[in-house]
């Protein structure tokens, strides 16, 4: 595939731009995502098209809290990422300008205004055409990024996940939490719900019902022993389908991998992903028409050997790869 | 499948639920097993079905020590399960009713007496109509449960290791060692060798012949290599035809599991099982008439992240399932 | 010193005494607070005297969070506490019905609900004349505490602590935070700051005027500085005068410990009291009017050692001395 | 198969065995490989016919350090193996006169110096008729190794890893790196590309076309999304068909595996080997003529739960019985 | 002070010295204690005058187990001592032959037998005038190795230690376990408790009256709080009258340390010695006649950190730098 | 004191300061040091009066690796610093103008080059005007800082440390080691041996005579023993005397601390300082003409609890605080 890049694009992609492994060690510098240029977040509109931005927010977490301190460590780990993707020879840094824009300016004691900010800093990147890449924090945070990103029209969805994270209250009446997000996001008009495929969904419920409302939303639930029992390039297929062309957003929580492999995260179900089948999952949504993106839930207290910020940056990698294949497609 | 459940039975069912985690968080409260209730194990006759057992015990242990810390932190760990199996459907909270009764009275430095207390705490339950779901401890647990729950008729099994654990003496003579409990059950005659399959055995051996006696005694070994070659459904189809419709009892100690899926555990084998093949082996032995079951050699502080008894937490949550059908399926 | 108890009195404190480590193993059965008998709230009143409480709940955290999971893993240290101190002589369970009351139902999504709740809680303990000794949870949970003990009568404070904890507000009007309880407490006329005293106090500040409010007030802040230039029977005998004879509350932040030995904490500040300065510094306390006291800001995610939990769980064992001689000081 | 053994061998070989874990505890004693006798490298010549040895060197690291601890901590974990290969059933220690040689004594400060040192230590073992099983130590290790032992004639080579290690350069000229020991290798003519097959490759690239020197070169590159795809049978029988009859060494990167299963290493990438795997690769390998093995890349500080080390352990072993089997079938 | 050496001894001592951290980096080699030679026991008599002795049991802990690795890990540690004690000057190594005589042959799962085993192997010792410096395991071991040195003539003892370890039994009548080895040895006849003094005692206790039965042995208990009140000087000035002039034992547990100093042990007590304390008070018991020592309760598992392993290894360097001033100053 | 501030610095003072923790959470944001603005080394002169720079190398380290991850670690645990020294204080942001430069480009294989890379980087500073506090990094990188601030003018030293440094060579020869700067700095002349004195030295020694050469130059050697027995105002009054008013350097190695609160270093020696020892003595300097100073040997991955970075990072700020008083007090 040829990408067409013009002149100003080309001037931008040859500015922003990782510092190389080659020439000073991967462990040097501070650690912005991918080693990417800081950029402030009110100069970025016209400047680049990716931009990676830290949700550091935990308060919604019902179970064992730390994903706050997700950003800084996805970002520490995200500097041994490098330039080219092997398997599908994407180089994003030659596709898109992208840099990284700091971190959205939570209040780690209020939910709601969290949100709010939330909202306010996505919606500022869309009308500055960046597309983001968010890293969380704790899942209620891609509720305020859809509000922003579909509030024209509603978004197709990829949710890569143990939890469908469709509840509706907890606790007597909480509404916002990281067990809500996609309920929310569909009752506000933001989620198309039938253009919405969750994948890797596990785990004890509550209720055996507590899966019913997403379905009769329209959302289409692949459990993780569905997938293992079909094979993903089926289920791939099929959630490529229902997605289909229109404007879509990828929502990745760390806990669709088994813990084996991201033991970092508040609420691990065993009998999950792979990173291997993770990849594959990924690389295979290759040509979706994506408008924003999120890694969410690592939770570093909680992994003493780091191996989830570890994950979490290589998964962000691939993440940008389709990123930025999709910001390349969309030129004229 | 139709459960019959009479009026007392629901009562019961009704009275012994776990705290539910809508209500309050799961990180609250006192750590009992899945939050359920705790029960004097004196108390418990007539009151409750499935009985959830401690057996803080490692003093058999020849390698690395920790698996007495093992019910602490299971007790813990489990309570971040639900109340429905999400891919059988199982509610067994809805099936029998279910109680924490506390941990055997172990004693740290004397084995043949922690042996006789075991027998002794496990011979009241079976007197008292409760099925006892155990949770060690190192394996020469399984013995003293063994002896009480097969002293009238010899049970068949269910053994899921890395290990045998049918070696005869180690150091000069020592009979009970964890390496030892399922050669002095067929000894004693509560198990019954025929109606025996142990599945995924592996890791290097002290002699070629190390396995020739449980054979010679018709005990079915698979090792993880056959498993893997032949795949679980092939596995599992022949487990029970071994295994039969007879009273049974099922063993899992958790270095069965890959050490990335269960590192906490005194003698890891590297190349077993996946959580996922786990889950997959435990569901597919539903129907099986178990009158009891347990898991051990969680040893936490060989586990700094917690994996291991997060895990260990939610294979005990499959168990229940299994024992809980069990329960209603004898009903009459 | 003898300590007089009526019948009543003597048979309640008969009924509820910890499970001996010298019939079991102190890593055996669930872990209550100091293995004391767990009761209900509600059946509390007249049934003991000192009631142990977890309030795990760290919404209110700006730092790093992990202090919701304080109770869980104090109440697992506080099993290898034995019965007397060795250094007072006190042995509390001869002088007051103790007993692990489980723990207020947070809700770890809502800050102000959270306060209304632990108020509540609390409120009710009084009501039934029994005193608390709470565990947290971040130091927010001071505050509600505090209203429900001070209702009628403001108290006088022993406040160890690394931080003043009398902020005003932060991220722009958030005014309940673990850093402002003592503010809010003297706001609210349940504190008397001139029977304040807060001792450790260190670290780098944000304002050089941001302990004036407190000292505006009439709080004495004893810094670290301080405390250890005059040495602690100077700053004890202080402190003692300040609180006086009327009642008074204890409220012990672990990080007023150096982080050597309390790393599991969200805002460590180096330069703090070793465990035995804070030993003796509490045992020089005996005598005051406790009316109730907490342990706050345990995170054991944040230590891989388990080093805070174990000094939280003897730190409480210390206090929980002091209670009882309180209590059976007060007796008629 | 038939082993045939001469009276001067069968003594060498019974002088030359483990401690047995069923006489004394696989943790008590030093630490040896395998707990085997430890012997001076000047005393091997004609004492023994396979050493294993350590090479503490970690100064070519370009990403995170540590694996100069990699022989003392591999050591510790191998005591665990024991005697049988249970699904090849290779007896090692009846076939070979193995013996642990100590540590070469290397230079941390300088890297040059320890290559000359390194292939001096296996230059004489060669010239006593050792085959050398070394434990790194980084990568570039294997490059002076390679000079000792090809020396007379290029060797074939079986190169299990994540990372190619072909660059050229770094950091403005430094050609000695852990990324560089095969070109370097091939480049002195020590190592036949085209008898060269590297396994498991993947990660993303500083540069598309890294991997165009060994290709260019003849070397095969199987990626571990090609392994995955064709599956493990297909791709062993065309390494062996490269490699062919003549003499062969084998490299084992620890990093091959996925990092659920070995985090500690300096540079882990996500989608890899399962340990499953790397015994069914290993195995399967039996037969090639191999002259010398190593196992490289354990990086024990970066690994709380020491699982690496554990691996390295067990996979040594694995590559043990290949060795024993190689020494065994060159016997006349 | 001038040390007689006779051409005999001379010889031996240049024979056994640790391999040198300026010639080979101190992280490389096996790890023996101090990089000193490995000698077998057997040949241990006439050839060396200070052996240490790894004694790898646990098997009589009562609260949480991991000291079996004790003598692992320490051994690991101790590699990272030197030659000369900088502070008193001592250069053990000139002063006696010493070598690492490996572990005795511990039974796991037998505590009576491996008091045998422990006792007939330090007689050995004793009958061929060798000094033994013994790493735990467990406090028990201390019993037997008591038995083997006090035979003909009751020891003095500097015990230094959290616990008097004075217990009479435990769990209705267990009388070797941990807790128990003075009264053990008192009873045996091989302590003097007028010659013994314990330093450091502290943490609550089981009962009031506890450690009357020492005192009314006469052994002199010097509680942590007594220590830092008095200060060491006068601690040690009153330990030196009371051992006296006669053959005396040193034993050091390793929880006499603060846990911020010792995390790793089963049974840490907050508030103890810093390491700056105990390295005075082992300097200061310069001149003492001792006879043997042991560094014992360290339990790596407990230690994420190696901290424990680390100190113990120092303090075993300190404590061999008295055993041979001792064994000097005997010298004809 | 009044300091006295030009407008054009006073500008400069304004423009970089911390963010600030009371508006947004202080883990959120790229963690530069002190959340200081960053800025590019040769945007630098004219700018800023300090600049924090990191050196992340370590191969010089003899013993165990890691310093390399020092300076992103200690930049992360300095994110907790905040504007006012609550002892001293000393504002250090009203007092110059501080910037964060980011790294050395160092070389990790390559010794001598890193040296010259170092170097080269301090000589610019120090050309346009900038007093360097940086972060290593092994011991070595101390001396091309010296060279490059010393050139004209030989320094004064205080140099905190648990060894003195001043090693000739090491394995054969080699000269630039982690134990070699201070000899190599003397021997260029850029140290003045007189005005030198070293703090809290310890620890074995390889040879009694060690420390002779440095003693023999000159330098003041206190070693923790000393400091502990005449208490640290009469160590300081000595140092600073010694030191005298001429230009002067702060170096502090971690490893003076005791691994207690330190344990993350490669070679840790028991018995040093606590922190509040070490602040006591950082700020009884203040006045010292400081012209540099650096913070060394902080090696994360051996520190499970980050303890080792928390220090770091609070140890820097008073450094920093030290370093903008002498800042202010050279204004004309």
């Amino acid at each position: 595939m040829a990408y067409r890049v013009s002149e100003t694009d080309a001037a931008r992609i040859a500015r922003y731009r990782p510092a190389s492994g080659m020439e000073t060690p991967r462990f040097s510098g501070l650690p912005s995502f991918m080693r990417l240029p800081v950029l402030d977040p009110t100069a970025a509109a016209g400047a680049i098209e990716i931009g990676l931005v830290g949700i550091p927010f935990d308060g919604a977490t019902t179970n064992r809290p730390g994903a706050r301190l997700g950003p800084r460590f996805v970002r520490e780990a995200s500097t041994g990422t490098r330039m080219v993707n092997h398997a599908t020879g994407i180089a994003p840094y030659d596709l898109a300008a992208c840099a990284d824009l700091g971190d959205v300016p939570v209040n780690p004691v209020d939910v709601a205004e969290t949100c709010r900010r939330i909202e306010a800093f996505h919606g500022a990147l869309r009308a500055g055409g960046i597309v983001p890449l968010s890293v969380g924090g704790d899942h209620l945070v891609t509720y305020p990024v859809l509000k922003a990103l579909g509030r024209d029209r509603p978004l197709g969805l990829v949710h890569v996940d143990a939890h469908s994270d469709t509840d509706d209250s907890q606790y007597d009446g909480s509404r916002l939490t990281h067990g809500t997000p996609f309920r929310r996001a569909v009752e506000d008009g933001v989620l198309d719900p039938r253009r919405c495929v969750q994948i890797g969904i596990r785990g004890s419920m509550d209720a055996a019902d507590e899966r019913d409302w997403a379905c009769s939303q329209g959302i289409r639930i692949v459990t993780m022993e569905e997938a293992a029992a079909r094979g993903l390039p089926e289920v791939v297929a099929e959630a490529r389908a229902i997605v289909g062309a229109g404007p879509a957003y990828l929502s990745f929580d760390v806990d669709a991998l088994d813990p084996a492999y991201a033991p970092g995260t508040g609420t691990p179900e065993i009998g999950g992903f792979t990173t291997r089948e993770a990849l594959y999952l990924l690389r295979a949504l290759r040509g979706l028409d994506l408008v924003g993106a999120d890694l969410v839930e690592v939770a570093p207290p909680l992994d003493p050997s780091g191996l989830t910020a570890l994950t979490g940056g290589q998964i962000l990698f691939e993440i940008l790869c389709l990123l930025a294949d999709a910001v390349a497609a969309r030129r004229p």
